[in-house]
């Protein structure tokens, strides 16, 4: 019995490779498949099997892909009308070499929503491993609104019935093998943790300690984004991706070719880090870091644009690439050659973005200076603290909230490590504000330099 | 947390390497430490803390090397003299940055077994993971024959005690983290799988479902070999094993060098497949397969030789020099250079070994002809069957067995596959005898072919 | 200026990559052009062009491969009907970067033979570098055989101009680029060096320092050979090969499901050192060593069978599917999981090959035993001496020459070193001989061991 | 004949490996000599021989740590007082394999300058290679400067008749290995391209097609700066660099350890890109461009200081400490762990430091603004251009200078691309100027921008 996890840095996507004997199967495979294809390879088996735990909405999902390169099968409940692969039903079993892999219907985060139980040749009848999807993460479980607020109730209702008569009956000795880790917009709180089983979790998972009746209303009560690109992964995800065959590889651009690119409606996305894009960037870029990019690029990034790129760090553009296509993004046709050096040498327009520390901005503020503060953090982040006056606009909404915004104050974004506040400051000069801040290392700057703090 | 688990190939022992924050700590390291050091500076951590889990047996202990690079602190139990590291008592607790680790008195295998129990802050009072050394295995438990018969029952006593009073109770949710996985010779029978809880374990594992009188008796019936060598890497261990600050370089030998280096009394080790062996080998030469290494070294290769070996695959010397060295043989101070091939071309001396099939063996066998057959398997895996009127050998008394070996009549060696037979049939040869054939596939090809069986 | 040297393993095929700021034109493309687009996508340059020396008869050409996946322009002499491509002119100039490509029509190999001269901006007149195809070799020139007895004396005329008239004007200092190295069959005895210059082969290559007529007489006593597959290899490269978009991925299959595909017809191809094939392989199965597939698998190996094939170190398999690409055979489909230990292991039927010692077979030799040598080496190999009273039938001939080859009669194949030797035995016992040996280590071992030399 | 070339960044310092049969030698090793011993080890060759064309000024040799590593010789001219290695005179002979190595002695770079002429089975008398130091370079010759302004001359002659009268009458076909390529501050305008014959310079190189007289003239009126770090490699170089046994490995540090290590009085040394630095960086922090680092370290890092460093790419480290080592900055004992991600978030002290574009530069210039303008760079450079009315101060003198710097007055910094510039605005800001700004894109970007050029 071999089991490898693999993780998509950002959405903390995780992914399953189940290999015995000759045979293997891929429990959720995200659509960049060649770490799946060499695995298999190096192991000399044969991806027979692709299951897939619900129809997911934070990433495009790659079974069609693996199917298209392998010929494996792909499972999913009937719940909702996939337009490919097969039906799975309750209770059913498939085999991996000597394993056996049976059906679990846990039903709450979708209505098709399947964990799978993993039994060795030794394990008799108590599953090894239960690869539980978006039902149970380790120290959080899924959430239950990404059907609107009329299914919220009946979906929570589902979510405790599978949690507590399907899943902890399993037994505490079972491993647990989440679709997600810490970081995930799928759940609210994720532990950092990777290793759980069953019983950890009866005994430390906040959500499995309540009652019912609990357990519903704080599912009620969550308050989670949810990014405008998510709709379209689960519509794509029904339907069943478009193949792509190999991973897009951008070209590399002259000054000349990105300025052009640009002018004909590339969508610009300068993924290096904000320092790097506070000392020179090309005009109208927004500032996307590369790992704030599985997450965010859904709010900000519109579908269906050719997507030229400034990155700095050899590496960075393949991760970029990746990241993008897992979200559906499949079009990213250019970037920048050997970088802003390259730019400026050429004599280029250049743009910088200003800075703020937290001590300067503490000195402005108490010098009387009218600021505007833009906390771009969620709502949950903010309530541990923020900066006495902000305003708290979620990343996310940023772009459609200009109205919000007065045209003549400078503004500071911030969010919790200054990222987030990069791209919120880029979003706002792009939509035409010029006296705009980021703060340096963010809220967490704020805080560690002893500055007031409101709660 | 991070937990990575690091496995020596053969000896099928398993190390842990624990990181959170900037600090990391190594549980059981072996002996050739880089991979410790490549991951503590790709994670950006310090390795502040070894633990070790008892005096091993099966391996050179690496946890003098790896102070030695580190500056990390070595513990483990003071119930026996070691002349390094520092004492760890029961109860007794270790930070690695918010984690928090345990350490858990289980005698039983060895006097000072020790077991530490990971909590990280989510966990409570629940461990999520033990590191239980030779305690606890997957579907196995730890040998208590290593202090000698006198010392058996009274191991078997503390053992049952460890695993029910100590271990069992921190909860059926914990998760493993066993010393050693399957193949390994400090247990019977560890399973293939490599992943189990205490409860996983707890319901199925033979050893912890027998009463305690059961359990005795069936520790005192257990017959399992004991290599020379592992008296000498106890002893070794004991008193901390010398720091070798790199791995050796083998040096490059030209099919003269070579032959000058056997005539002065280096040990030849061919470490190629039998295959290849067969077809040409240095005249002399022990054929010992690779990965057949880690476990049989050390009933094979005598202590304090410098050695010199033919191997036929880039990366394999590599292996074989860690291999060699996490057992304490610490001069393979050459090898052949582009291996059979240049010595072939140089009209050096040549021998062959000659296979026999399955289906040949029972054709001569048929026809009467006076084989002898020698099982170099263990005493367990003949008794799942053999070749009716084989003798069984365990490889490792074969050297000091030659009395009980007719001079003239022609010898059959095998074991389970072809690789063991090999080795049998060299030591063989190396003591005179010429008529020698090894069975191709061993026994599994002999069962497979559908000849009979005797168990 | 950036200029990267590719070599094909074996029929020493040399490709080059030449750069300058962000574009790049291959010279010569191998069919695996993964190299390539890697080089280029890490040094951010776009491949625009692709210069061929001529049609090529010993490896399929990869400019087709190499313009579908770039989009690059192929270039080459119009003198044969390239059915893909564009025609280049004598004299016609290219440009790479500030670079400047000078296209210098060179017949004699084949009619439509052209080198390409590299200048620099700081190199004047002078080209820096000659890639001159088959033109000119270090220490040897090109075949002027491929057309039939009947042109080539004309070809000879033609090369003899080409070289004297053309190249050597250029000037000595110009550093010569070849398309093929050591152990090619495009040249009779190009030299181990690498590097070398016009004026360097003006001095020291025999070809160039010949009259007129030692020159053409030189060139019609030649005797080379031809391998079947080269026929096909000219017409697919005239007519545009078959572009592939990846690699081929051969299956992992079970001993069972090899089984099957040899009943079904496949062509087992079994790519082990000749030491491990002796030892054991599966009946019927034809022994071409990894590195030897290059240069005879096109005499052995018949063109459209669908190929399996037995490899037992990590990455040959790759190398393998490379090295038969690139000569056209495109359908590798399968191999043999975990190689021959599993086949043994199975039970399955298992052959082995006797080889023989110089040492033993001057024994047998000369105890009076009939036995019969054949010399599998080319003429010119042979010419430096071989065993008394041997026959030569080479390699590429032994299919076809069972005739010659007595029945009954003991037979000891033998080669240089003893790879072909393996072959030409694998061979005749698929032609149902059984009484068959191969010389280990071959005449190097014969002569290396003082035994008796004729030449 | 198997010859590898190894490049040093940024001193473009070239080394070569000569590998033949078992044997290899190594030219001018650099100190951090692991990429020849896997060579070595790649192609199972033993390093027997060093050879060293002069005692290097602008690095420390390896030849100490190979030798200490491996058992090579070293050798080198006797014309100064080493204190390690052996002589070699004028046409002596070595051997790698059946290669042969003849030492001709070049003195006028230095006096115990020697180039090394390689000769395979096949060259005749004609050298295939010449290892020819900082003789001759590509389009380019060494410098004469090293030993002071009353040697100049006799230098220069030496050098003359070296290349004029053992160089050039080897032949124009002899391949040219230099010790330094284009970028290096060994020769004043080495070519870009790395290939070339001594035809070929013969031909093109300026210098060789000067007569005795011009030659020696324009050697005189060479101006280059000499690194004060060069005095003391000389020095090391002559005595026998310290041998290390491993690189150095800097240990991760926390934010405070950081400031610790800085308080202590640690080398701060910011090795990020320009824009990095401008965006956040540690007060008081030298930004010299991790490239910079092999050319600038020697004029702006004090010998003997601790280093501790911050760097924002994975593989930079590794490259800095190699570029240190090379210069014999043996110390790097920390760096920033994650980075100023870290360093920010934990709310310490943060500095930005402010760019300008070079349209913003003319519009303030324009605008009547009393800027002082700063060309660091050197005066070959400047001689193509500068900006109107700015003051030339080398970077390495930049620190000694500080009294010609006005305090009051806004200063611009610029180089040719804004590497130096940043970290000149660096050094400016370290010794209390404030009103300090980088041009970005440096002078390459005002001359591209169509601003007023001086000449």
């Amino acid at each position: 019995m071999f089991v490898q996890r693999f993780k998509s840095e950002g959405i903390s996507h995780i992914s399953y490779f189940i290999g015995q004997g000759a045979e293997a199967a891929v429990v959720d495979p995200s659509r960049d498949i060649d770490a799946y294809l060499d695995l298999a390879q190096r192991t000399e088996r044969s991806i027979r099997t692709v299951l897939e735990t619900h129809r997911n909405e934070d990433y495009v999902s790659g079974s069609q892909e693996l199917a298209a390169a392998t010929g494996a099968k792909v499972y999913h409940g009937g719940q909702v009308p996939f337009r490919f692969g097969n039906e799975i039903k309750d209770g059913q079993e498939l085999n991996v070499g000597n394993l056996r892999i049976k059906a679990v219907h846990t039903p709450g985060h979708t209505d098709e929503s399947f964990s799978y139980a993993l039994y060795d040749p030794t394990s008799g009848d108590h599953p090894v491993m239960l690869f539980c999807g978006d039902a149970l993460f380790v120290g959080e479980v899924g959430r239950t609104d990404f059907y609107g607020k009329e299914h919220r109730e009946r979906l929570a209702n589902a979510l405790y019935h599978s949690l507590h008569e399907r899943i902890v009956p399993l037994g505490d000795s079972t491993i647990i093998c989440p679709a997600h880790g810490s970081g995930s917009i799928c759940g609210t709180s994720i532990g950092e943790r990777e290793d759980s089983t069953i019983g950890m979790e009866r005994l430390t998972n906040h959500a499995l300690r309540m009652s019912k009746e609990e357990f519903i209303a704080s599912k009620l009560a969550e308050d989670m984004e949810i990014a405008p690109l998510m709709r379209r992964m689960e519509k794509s995800n029904l339907e069943g991706p478009k193949v792509l065959g190999h991973l897009p590889t951008p070209k590399p651009l002259s000054a000349k070719e990105m300025k052009h690119a640009i002018a004909k409606g590339c969508y610009l996305l300068d993924a290096r880090q904000p320092y790097s894009f506070a000392g020179a960037h090309i005009p109208g870029a927004i500032n996307l870091w590369l790992e704030s990019i599985p997450i965010y690029a859904g709010f900000i990034i519109p579908p269906d644009r050719q997507i030229v790129t400034v990155v700095d760090t050899p590496g960075h553009l393949d991760r970029l690439v990746r990241y993008l296509v897992r979200l559906g993004y499949d079009e990213v046709v250019g970037y920048l050659r050997v970088g802003m050096d390259l730019w400026a040498k050429q004599g280029m327009e250049i743009a910088t973005m200003r800075g703020i520390t937290a001590k300067e901005l503490n000195g402005r503020h108490k010098a009387g200076e009218d600021l505007v503060l833009i906390d771009v953090r969620d709502a949950r982040e903010r309530h541990s603290g923020t900066i006495p006056g902000s305003k708290q606009i979620h990343l996310g909404q940023l772009a459609s909230s200009m109205d919000e915004i007065p045209k003549k104050k400078p503004l500071v974004t911030f969010c919790g490590g200054g990222y987030r506040g990069s791209t919120a400051a880029s979003i706002l000069v792009r939509h035409g504000y010029s006296d705009v801040y980021n703060l340096q290392g963010g809220f967490a700057a704020w805080s560690a330099g002893g500055f007031p703090v409101e709660r």
